[in-house]
């Protein structure tokens, strides 16, 4: 088989996210939001379940919608979108919890039932999602009345824990909701770290339970394995992959790997990224190609079969920064090519 | 709904093959490996398929069992990782054609009855995939005598048609293949623009088909669509996004849209990247998030109930190089979330 292997290990996403709650001074959600970022919402998201999670957080309707098929009817699920046009029908259906943006999104809302469930998205300087203080202002007290389960916020710099912006928005946070007695949640995964005054009624962890920066001391999640195609001795001054970026310093081993940026295997991953054999790791060579990448394996004894992507030595979070981004982009941008494997997958 | 449309222009991508066939002085292959492209292997195929398409290249034995289901008994279906182990079931039941790259595979193809057809890659200098030169005179008489019904090679600077490796590699093809009764491949997209001299028997052309350089006046096959979900004024001074890597030079309104790297969308488009109304460009302003991009929409006089992305002044090669990469990653990296349209779809 040519198809390169994605072991996802649930029980590694289960500790990680008990660890979370642990962390957290009040309850603590999952996000699940973009498939499990790229993990596969169906398993995680029941691992999660049968872990004790209750409330899950995703970014559409038609993701909560998925999601309802998938956890049953005792969770909340809270939609980061709001209640977007269109979106009436999903949300009663399915019984979502739309955490509204703005005054438009409210007058959609109240055109349901009261019975009707919704949370606040308020902004506090970050500028992407939820009222600005002034639309609040205006709508609070009509708001308030109509009984909101949620008043959230999210942090714009919650991964650098010095940046004054967290306690800038920290204290518009409570202004914005001082003697309001509805739960309330500002914190994903960076936001538990910086300590429980940011913690309130709700943390939202998304990235941590992955495995992957800010989260420290957490388990891996992520095994890949890439098969080898081909082994081929080269020459002095040959060349590997497309526009013959790489030129061989002496005669080297050259395995051609079978998986590439289609398997979200970025073309910008430098020639720092390695594949392992056991502990031993052999640099890519040339342009990482659609579906092959050029590996350097003058340094092994054996010829592999496979090669490995992720071990202790080469974290995502590494990985991901060789290609200039961080670890959520690597693990959304996996594909659909792997066979995925499920470590501690319940039936 | 906070789902952003991606729409596939089949009519687009049959122009498009129709066009590189006819630049082709012989067959015309398909490449639709890696999803085709990202943009739905059952559609385009079947498309490709209605227009004439009848010989089909695929990267691993698997997506070769897919395509099988969708196009039919009928076409060749070549696997570019040729035939690995645990391919052989695979390769018999759903007759698929494997490109034999080195000794081993031959040998693992040749415990397969004779009728079973395949192809041999050769390496002309990209170093990728392939028999070698000494490799190819060792077992060619041998191969020979089995009657493969390709021998193909693939040509590494085929996007630079003034690179001296184009040249090279040709010459070094003819040599292997001199006086060789066989069919043969050596051009996809790039080399068929290099002119017939590099077409041999069949072309394979993968990009061009979906639009992208190197292939020139070619049809637009996407557009993009992102929902926007709200939109703010802010004031000097203010930043937008995570890391407040954008601070507002001046009052500003900015719109929140429902896409982001986890729509390949990738993190590091640049504010060059533009989304459109009509024909007005908005910059992205800010990091983009996973499902979240802030856009500068001051210039705009009305309230945007979406922007597009993809059009006449911004292509997806344009988009790409942006983020420092190719249309190819751009296409293969749109993942799931879309909803999909497909204009052209024959039922």
């Amino acid at each position: 088989m040519a198809t390169a292997t994605a072991t996802i290990d649930l029980n590694a996403i289960r500790q990680n996210w008990q660890k979370l709650r642990r962390l957290s001074s009040g309850d603590t959600a999952a996000v699940v939001k973009a498939n499990a970022y790229g993990l596969g919402v169906k398993q995680v998201a029941s691992a999660l379940y049968n872990e004790g999670a209750r409330i899950f957080f995703i970014a559409t309707a038609e993701e909560g919608a998925e999601l309802r098929s998938i956890v049953g009817k005792i969770p909340d699920i809270y939609i980061f979108s709001g209640h977007m046009t269109g979106d009436t029908d999903l949300i009663k259906n399915y019984s979502l919890i739309p955490l509204i943006n703005s005054i438009e999104q409210l007058s959609r809302h109240c055109e349901l039932s009261k019975e009707q469930k919704f949370g606040i998205q308020l902004d506090t300087g970050m500028n992407r999602l939820g009222m600005e203080p002034m639309e609040w202002e205006t709508v609070k007290e009509l708001t308030l009345s109509l009984n909101p389960v949620l008043i959230m916020s999210h942090l714009a710099c919650a991964d650098e824990p010095r940046h004054e912006m967290n306690a800038m928005q920290l204290q518009n946070f409570r202004r914005l909701t001082d003697k309001i007695n509805v739960k309330k949640s500002l914190s994903a995964t960076g936001g538990i770290l910086l300590g429980p005054e940011y913690h309130f009624d709700l943390t939202r962890p998304g990235i941590g339970i992955y495995g992957c920066s800010p989260m420290q001391d957490c388990f891996s999640v992520l095994k890949i394995e890439i098969p080898v195609i081909q082994i081929r001795e080269i020459g002095r001054g040959e060349t590997v992959g497309y526009g013959n970026t790489w030129t061989a310093p002496s005669k080297r081993k050259i395995a051609t790997i079978s998986a590439g940026y289609a398997d979200g295997l970025f073309r910008l991953l430098s020639t720092n990224t390695r594949l392992y054999f056991q502990d031993i790791g052999c640099p890519i060579v040339g342009r990482i190609s659609m579906d092959l990448i050029g590996v350097d394996i003058t340094s092994l004894d054996v010829e592999p079969e496979k090669l490995e992507l992720i071990n202790s030595q080469q974290t995502i979070d590494k990985i991901a920064g060789g290609a200039k981004t961080i670890g959520y982009e690597f693990l959304t941008s996996l594909g659909n090519r792997y066979h995925r494997n499920y470590k501690g997958l319940i039936e």
